[in-house]
């Protein structure tokens, strides 16, 4: 049992049938937004001053097995590595293309880079996040690359690493009027609630009843949350399969979906999927969150388990660290299901990337 | 008979051959090297305020059938539209997915880029063209795209767009040792040649004869040629066959790609395409140029005729003005090869292009 479907769950089965065999590609967004300079709210870099680093570090990490903008892959603090290190081993067995979409960057990675947009968010608190973003220009691009990404892809797997994603994340649901407080997931045990809350509620005060989607996005979102939105809805409408892969944060991503998509027919294209560490997190509330927003897609999650790992770092996973993210949750469950390999034998290849990466 | 096989034609004729009904992408490396503002040097713009912009204009013009940067796609000041729609009606019917990739630019279009190299190439006059270029992380980024495409696409069709290009052609030709005065084409009639050959003879200086490859690279290059030598390489070395959509310019970069590659396997994957606009040129000869230099990659042209058609800027194309460019030889003979259609069906389709773009 290495997979679960745990909302909407025949419509997941389903999609997972529809998905294997397909040829696939691993798009992973990455953006830097102000947001996660507030003192406390990632534990995605290894100090604040490297935290603009993570992103392109992580992507970096994917190409070559090691960053290049660091000296190394950044790791919380506290010791469990960066996600990155499943996403890797998963994309060595899947063998399946992948590129990072630039949505928004402090510092870009040195590797091929797709890029849709130049300019990082700012920090939600004072309301005007991406009020200087051109969507026009943007939203062109996104479907250019829907576009020509459909011509030869019939899956698209939509990562993300976004520092400080979760905390944009809960405010993008509860400028939408959802309830979200207490709900979202985060890179630490306990997730940090009380920080995070506090600093939502500042952003929530720009946002006023009558506020168009876009005008929620450019107060209080992050880069990649608009462009995958858009993205993930440009491919769907050209038949392409799309996996949200990542936890809360993809929720926020599907709430925005609902928000702007008129088209009911693209949801049989959409499924989210994230780690056992997300959906069972007992800190948070991702199916909870899911029946709330009343969202028309489903949850699938990897049952990836480190228990039985050589690493205490990697055992800290089932304590609640890190949880999530650059896709790990999505593209370990599309492993399990293309390959229906096992836990041990995943485990030990993501082993040997640890120890490659970490030393 | 709407392609024909030029040199070392039956090599030539087997790469066609293998090529049929393969997984294909088009990728088109754009750049702007500041040898374009030479007056005289370069007609791709309607003049020297504009060239900047002419990169940017073409790959717009392909994803949306309009440049965006500008009001409009440049043309010759003469008249001629830009090759590009050939390009754009070539890839209507072929339908594959297109991306460009950014080697340097002074604009940047409106579009999803590969982002490879983020600073535009100096004039090659002072022998500094390219001094600037950190070439490591370059290549690295090269190689990662390389080992990614080659994951889902057997087929890459490689364009260009450098406005001066064929200047930056001649100079790393002569460079390398080989006579190309008078031999390179140009977007106008008679090519211009006593202008190139002045600019150039002032690069040559710089250039000693015990120049490794990279040093000369880095003097007297624009950035579209290493990027686009390292990727054939590093794409048909894994196995992908690469078409160097382009003429004179490709040319050069086949003579880089000999001078820094030991691999002889390489080759087979390898084939210069262009149109009958630059191989039977009467004022250029890169016929005599591939053989002068002893390449090992054949020759193969698009016989595509202007001649019946209906617009007087178009047949302009048979009296000399503007050849080739943004993959349209490249594009065409393969759009030939793969559908076998004939010159009016194609040309229909160009002058439907050229309607919608120009008016």
């Amino acid at each position: 049992m290495n997979i679960t479907f745990n909302y909407l769950s025949s419509r997941g089965k389903d999609f997972f049938l529809k998905v294997k065999g397909k040829s696939s590609i691993f798009l992973c967004t990455i953006a830097h937004t102000e947001t996660c300079e507030i003192p406390g709210i990632s534990a995605a870099g290894a100090n604040t001053d490297l935290i603009k680093f993570t992103a392109a570090a992580d992507v970096e990490a994917i190409y070559y097995g090691k960053a290049k903008c660091l000296a190394a892959v950044p790791e919380n603090p506290l010791g469990p590595p960066s996600p990155v290190i499943i996403s890797i081993a998963a994309l060595n067995i899947l063998n399946i293309p992948y590129f990072p979409i630039n949505a928004g960057l402090k510092v870009k990675p040195v590797t091929p880079l797709i890029e849709i947009n130049d300019n990082f968010g700012k920090s939600l608190e004072k309301g005007k996040a991406l009020i200087e973003f051109d969507f026009e220009n943007i939203f062109e691009k996104v479907k250019a690359l829907a576009e020509h990404i459909s011509k030869s892809f019939e899956f698209v797997i939509l990562g993300e690493s976004v520092p400080g994603g979760t905390t944009t994340a809960l405010a993008l649901i509860e400028a939408f009027g959802y309830n979200g407080f207490n709900k979202i997931c985060g890179s630490m045990p306990g997730n940090n609630h009380d920080l995070k809350i506090n600093v939502v509620k500042k952003a929530l005060k720009y946002i006023s009843n009558n506020d168009e989607p876009f005008e929620i996005v450019k107060k209080i979102a992050d880069p990649m949350q608009p462009i995958q939105a858009i993205l993930s809805i440009e491919l769907a409408k050209r038949g392409v399969l799309v996996l949200l892969a990542g936890g809360t944060q993809m929720v926020a991503v599907a709430t925005l979906i609902k928000h702007i998509n008129s088209d009911n027919s693209i949801y049989e294209n959409l499924a989210i999927s994230t780690t056992k560490w997300v959906t069972f997190d007992k800190d948070s509330d991702i199916i909870g969150l899911m029946e709330n927003i009343d969202l028309k897609i489903p949850l699938i999650t990897s049952m990836l388990n480190f228990e039985t790992s050589k690493y205490e770092n990697l055992r800290l996973y089932e304590k609640g660290y890190v949880k999530e993210g650059v896709g790990a949750g999505g593209l370990s469950a599309v492993l399990f299901n293309e390959k229906g390999i096992s836990n041990s034998e995943f485990l030990e290849e993501i082993e040997r990337v640890y120890k490659n990466i970490y030393g």
